[in-house]
């Protein structure tokens, strides 16, 4: 099989990729190693950012989206018994968020991928990528796969990884050439899935005696709570009440609220970790998404940050195919860097200001408990905030890429 | 002897308490235990927030001031070999900062003082407070202190301790009632002070190869400059050159710039610590200044914190003497914390922002860089850096203290 780029890994940003590929003209082949119902309820993230929801509706598909996301205009943050809401129009002169769910998104895409786009193979397992350095006299860039019960080649002229953390296209940079930046936090969350309707209007993100709790959602019915658990908690010792119970406890405060309860269909713990892995391109391979970056949940940025990798990429493709210039894929890695640092550090601020320490390290509890009065207190401080959570414009995060720059 | 408010203390906070409280008719009697020639050549802080230079106006005591202050309008932050200012100004609505060095303000107050101010004495070393705790049938609190050879004792209505981290006024809270914080940071500085013309017209806060570098002044023809060392180095092993070259390859930029070298005329290695005491305040015994909060230096809040600690002392000492209310100095300790912490949240993300890790840590590194990135770029961030670093308005942190409350 030969394609123009090969994409390893069906999840949004292989897919979104796929579609916004179709749309230029630039042909592709999506190698995803799972089944197609189980990537269909893979459950994930659900916060898009404004140019997340712009990039599904440029390759049209946002229709579902468009009647069935909810547009958030502020979340609110709770902590000494008090609630605090941020305004995101306001703040960041109308930017907003909008609820729709990974899966859904997914959904959609390999339904319209599976209509009239490029091919799409389910149960495809890339094993490796080959070739992807730019050697004099090396041949083209290959991915091997197993497929139908046999290995087979998906020769390109480029790659890219989609696949995630524990992917394989990571593997193909060279060991001298990688940089990797980590840190692990000292807890986890305990997350539901409740056949409840909301007890709130937007997401509310509390710094409880406890710790951390995050009230989300998925839709009109179904609510969506997180709670901030030690690592190596088992999801079986906490029984549907104790989790109730301790939500009540984080989310209280000083007047009129009550949070409902309901069925809990689902429940899962999750670490927390950030990761990014520099450089992001390597000859003709390129990652994006997880494949290259992992952010803790708590700044909803993941999702949105694999998009914008994407979005780069596909305007580069499309440069390319229409002029023949290289210059933007060339600046790939230093463009989408700038912006995964920036949502790294946003990630991880979100996440220590709201959580407590469970090292017992009371400076540092307090310090937090500042950082939070001080966003409730002040303009500039709230406004940073919503910047950063509504979404940095990819343009901000462009330097001197020339007149084919991103916008 | 007797005295309404005793404080224990001569530096710059009890100094302009003494006078603060002179002003509006209250007396009081200041025991310092060094000598006058001591006090007045310690070197400390130089940079005033607009409320100190304000505060220092209202009592009389900025004559000199006026004339010799040097007022900037900025900083400039420099890493990635590029510079970028802060404009403070455009960024808080007008609001700028002032350099002149804490000795030159202990030195006109001394001056003030012994002029036609209230009992200041040197060399009276303060043993202990005792009889703070407002007990039915307990006697007035008072000071036991060394003078002139011999244990002398200043019975008071109230004991204000500006005697700094090492004084003994702290020692008088029971200690089921003291909560501290504190936080060590795995750096100090190498400071200078050199006669040479400052090569710069603002402070210039650098991140270089190697860690942190600061450009500062006393005047215009004397630069004060610091340098990130390790813990433990000793001053000695960093002959004039070797400072020279290291500063010269911190504050590199690609472009024109050229740092001045001069006789170097004072060298020491300081320790950076965070440290907050709570509460400030223990029946009739208040703590103001280093003696109840210490901060690393980098954010310049150490004087303003104090500063800002006895502004609220004296307002609340003139409204007991006017109206009889001790409802101002009720809420002292949880006014001042509140800007306390926040002045210690600022300084230690300055400190940690500008410092490069020793123990290697990169991702560390590279999240903080993220932050000088951030603030370089965009204005609610670099807005948020110019409100804190020019000072966080005292009515900012007050909290329902009623109609007499601070302003």
């Amino acid at each position: 099989m030969r394609t123009t780029v090969g994409i390893i890994g069906g999840g949004p940003a292989g897919l979104l990729l796929a579609r916004l590929l179709h749309r230029t003209g630039v042909d592709c082949v999506v190698l995803e190693s799972r089944t197609r119902a189980y990537v269909e309820q893979r459950q994930r993230a659900g916060m898009l950012e404004q140019g997340t929801v712009d990039a599904l509706r440029e390759c049209g598909a946002a229709d579902r989206l468009e009647v069935e996301g909810l547009v958030h205009n502020g979340i609110e943050l709770r902590f000494d018994r008090e609630r605090h809401r941020i305004d995101f129009p306001v703040l960041t002169g109308g930017r907003t968020v909008t609820i729709y769910a990974q899966t859904e998104i997914v959904k959609d895409l390999v339904e319209l991928q599976l209509t009239d786009g490029p091919p799409l193979l389910f149960e495809a397992e890339a094993l490796a990528v080959e070739n992807a350095a730019e050697e004099p006299g090396a041949g083209a860039p290959l991915v091997r796969f197993v497929h139908d019960g046999r290995e087979q080649t998906l020769t390109c002229d480029y790659v890219v990884g989609c696949d995630g953390f524990h992917g394989i296209a990571r593997d193909a940079f060279p060991a001298d050439l990688s940089r990797t930046y980590e840190h692990d936090y000292p807890y986890s969350w305990l997350g539901i899935m409740a056949d409840v309707a909301p007890s709130c209007e937007e997401l509310i993100y509390a710094r409880g005696p406890g710790g951390f709790a995050l009230h989300s959602m998925r839709s009109t019915s179904v609510s969506r709570l997180y709670l901030q658990v030690p690592n190596g908690t088992d999801a079986d010792d906490w029984p549907d009440e104790r989790i109730w119970d301790e939500l009540d406890a984080r989310f209280a405060i000083d007047g009129e609220w009550r949070l409902e309860r309901g069925p809990i269909t689902a429940k899962s713990v999750t670490g927390m970790r950030s990761y990014v892995h520099e450089p992001m391109r390597h000859g003709r391979l390129f990652l994006a998404g997880d494949a290259a970056h992992i952010v803790p949940p708590t700044g909803a940025k993941g999702l949105n940050l694999a998009v914008s990798d994407v979005r780069v990429l596909a305007r580069g493709f499309a440069e390319l195919h229409r002029t023949g210039s290289t210059q933007l894929l060339d600046s790939y890695s230093e463009l989408c860097l700038d912006r995964v640092w920036q949502a790294t550090r946003f990630s991880y601020d979100m996440t220590r200001m709201l959580h407590a320490q469970p090292d017992g390290d009371a400076f540092e509890d307090r310090l937090q408990l500042a950082r939070l009065r001080r966003i409730a207190a002040s303009r500039p401080a709230a406004a940073e905030l919503a910047a950063n959570y509504t979404g940095l414009p990819l343009a901000a995060t462009v330097r001197a890429v020339g007149p084919t720059g991103v916008h």
